[in-house]
């Protein structure tokens, strides 16, 4: 077990009803007139907007909207947002949505306080020392981001790039963590079988790639990290079957925060190769949705590593799966086999390059632009170099990995 | 899944050399001058005290000691704590110990900004509502309270009680936690493998407590909460046979924050019956540890429950204790068995009431005290009159329970 600092003072508000402290939860961040991000206008049309508005009002609270988040957010609409959060002087923000939104209201946040350019932060040129308060009012499990301190951000064809994109994430301690979260499972009814399963995987993803470590004598994190996985994969089908179950819904998003705040993590170095590769993936082709190329990235990262070093597949596969197999390799195989049957044939995701609509992808350039973004080798558990993480691009190519 | 707020901004400083962030994590939190509350002459002789000193030195910041705290804390210590806090004009606590002690700083910050009587908090007159910081140096894990908004004081003998002691908790939802708790395992070398069992019988208490419940589809608490118990099961030995097992320790350490700082009790009701039943033992005969006292208490209750509303007792079996039996009832005894097999054997507890040494133990009046403190039924899962829990008491006089 690894030294560790952690401090995850994220105020949870969940369940029934819980947008209704939204005005409260905000006057008590310390904020009097807040800019409010969001996605599409169906938060505007379902009445979640106006429900959280009038509970601004109530308590005194100004707002200024921003909309028109989308899926892998761009620096372009935070720049926006920094113009508009200083032109109105605000002094929170209030994000309604899920990981893209939070994640834009979190740069906004941080780039309002800073007098240089806000991708400064983004290319490791400058730390956050400053950020408005941040609430957060979650529709959409999956990336964590209520609970963390982390955004991921896609700059749009930056100096140098050859005009491509190029998606980077911010990692703070504590300083961009919402200071609260409100979460009523019941906002999360709308989702399609699609959105909800995406949501799944990147949780899982976030799970297993803490899960994955050589930190040793881990138990405590090892073992909740298991008993989230167990607890996704008993709720997810349900959840699949009927999307106004309410319990499965709650679960699935309380998982979806744990999964992310930091608390499997403890202890424990990390690896991070899986989201590296997806990163890649869908910021060449920004019309991936995170979660769904994490479904193809991560059982073909995993089929690699059982082959390279299956110990602890083996172990995630006795654990969490019901794998018998004795011997650590054939076990790993069985556990990769399992997580596939099971982001194939209970979430229904795609397990391809192929099934996520991209045709004849160039697997030479997404692996340079991997290591040129982060390096000659990448990952924890088991370090991958760019002729290790080519191979894992060309096991996305295949239906069938062993 | 019952709705919920969660809030846990402890931060906690974990690993070897963690102690040498006091003075610095004393700042963070806003205090200059601190009293430092400890138990026995140990902490001063074996020099921790003499470097969370220096630690204090070094950043400026002045402080007032208060040693003497002992097992099963009592109000007379918390007035003078009081008294020297205001006379001395500090402006937080910094706690070094275990549960105790942490129990009696909490009840010092909160006592020193009330102007009547301290007592009138536990006794549910007031609530808290200002109090001065306290931070934390783990040296005992066990309690939980380093991560906890909670409070446990014994009343020496008050009116109209005959002269007898009272257990009392106060549980507030954050103004109590501490601002940051520092935990290095290596402080716990020195504990005894009593003092050792003791600790991890608390966590483990802590744990059921929350487990145990009538809230439905509650898979994400029930899950971690079985993965903490898988965690300490397979930790405890270590630590018992090598007392300086350091990632034994760590492990051990860090769930028992985890058992107790609310994160497996969110979105659920909990059963307190236990806990109750052990504090009018330790009120009673405060020479037993309260750790001590549950090791007796809990298989007693489980027992109990065992035969009345098997089915949860059956899940814990099967889930952490590899309980095959399909029938909930037998399952529920077999786990029984386990967890008697655990505390007894691998912990070496006692399993009795004579095992803790009290001879001729008057149920009666236990029971009498018990529902006079407590009320008509207590316990959540499975409510409990004074009928169930005198014979819940009679269960402890057994040496082999079924």
């Amino acid at each position: 077990m690894e030294n560790f600092t952690y401090y995850s003072p994220t105020l949870i508000e969940f369940g029934r009803g819980a947008e209704e402290k939204t005005g409260i939860l905000t006057f008590m961040m310390g904020a009097s007139k807040v800019l409010i991000v969001y996605g599409q206008k169906y938060v505007k049309n379902n009445g979640l907007l106006g429900r959280i508005v009038n509970s601004l009002d109530t308590i005194g609270i100004e707002h200024v909207e921003l909309g028109g988040v989308r899926p892998n957010p761009t620096d372009t609409l935070v720049e926006e947002g920094i113009k508009l959060a200083r032109s109105k002087n605000v002094d929170g923000l209030l994000a309604i949505g899920g990981g893209s939104v939070i994640d834009t209201a979190k740069a906004i946040a941080a780039g309002v306080k800073y007098d240089g350019d806000f991708r400064d932060f983004f290319y490791g040129k400058k730390e956050v020392r400053e950020a408005l308060p941040v609430g957060v009012v979650l529709t959409v499990p999956g990336a964590g981001s209520e609970g963390s301190g982390n955004t991921v951000i896609t700059i749009e064809a930056p100096e140098g790039s050859d005009g491509h994109n190029v998606k980077l994430s911010l990692r703070t301690d504590s300083i961009l963590r919402p200071r609260f979260a409100v979460m009523n499972p019941e906002l999360t009814f709308t989702l399609s079988a699609r959105q909800t399963a995406t949501g799944i995987v990147d949780m899982m993803s976030h799970i297993m790639e803490r899960y994955f470590t050589n930190s040793t004598q881990v138990e405590v994190g090892d073992r909740m990290a298991e008993g989230l996985l167990q607890a996704l994969i008993a709720e997810a089908p349900k959840a699949m079957g009927d999307p106004t179950d309410y319990h499965a819904r709650a679960n699935i998003e309380w998982a979806g925060t744990l999964a992310h705040n930091g608390i499997t993590g403890c202890g424990r170095k990390e690896d991070w190769a899986s989201h590296a590769m997806e990163h890649e993936i869908s910021a060449e082709y920004p019309e991936v949705a995170h979660g769904a190329g994490l479904a193809v990235v991560f059982p073909a990262w995993m089929a690699y590593i059982a082959h390279h070093k299956p110990s602890k597949v083996a172990q995630l596969g006795r654990r969490v799966f019901g794998v018998e197999a004795k011997d650590d390799r054939t076990a790993a195989i069985e556990t990769v086999a399992s997580l596939r049957a099971f982001f194939g044939t209970v979430l229904k995701m795609p397990l391809t390059l192929e099934g996520l609509g991209i045709k004849d992808a160039d697997l030479d350039k997404l692996t340079s632009r991997l290591h040129e973004n982060k390096g000659e080798s990448i990952g924890g558990y088991y370090k991958l170099t760019s002729e290790d993480t080519r191979q894992i691009y060309e096991l996305m190519l295949e239906k069938s990995v062993n």
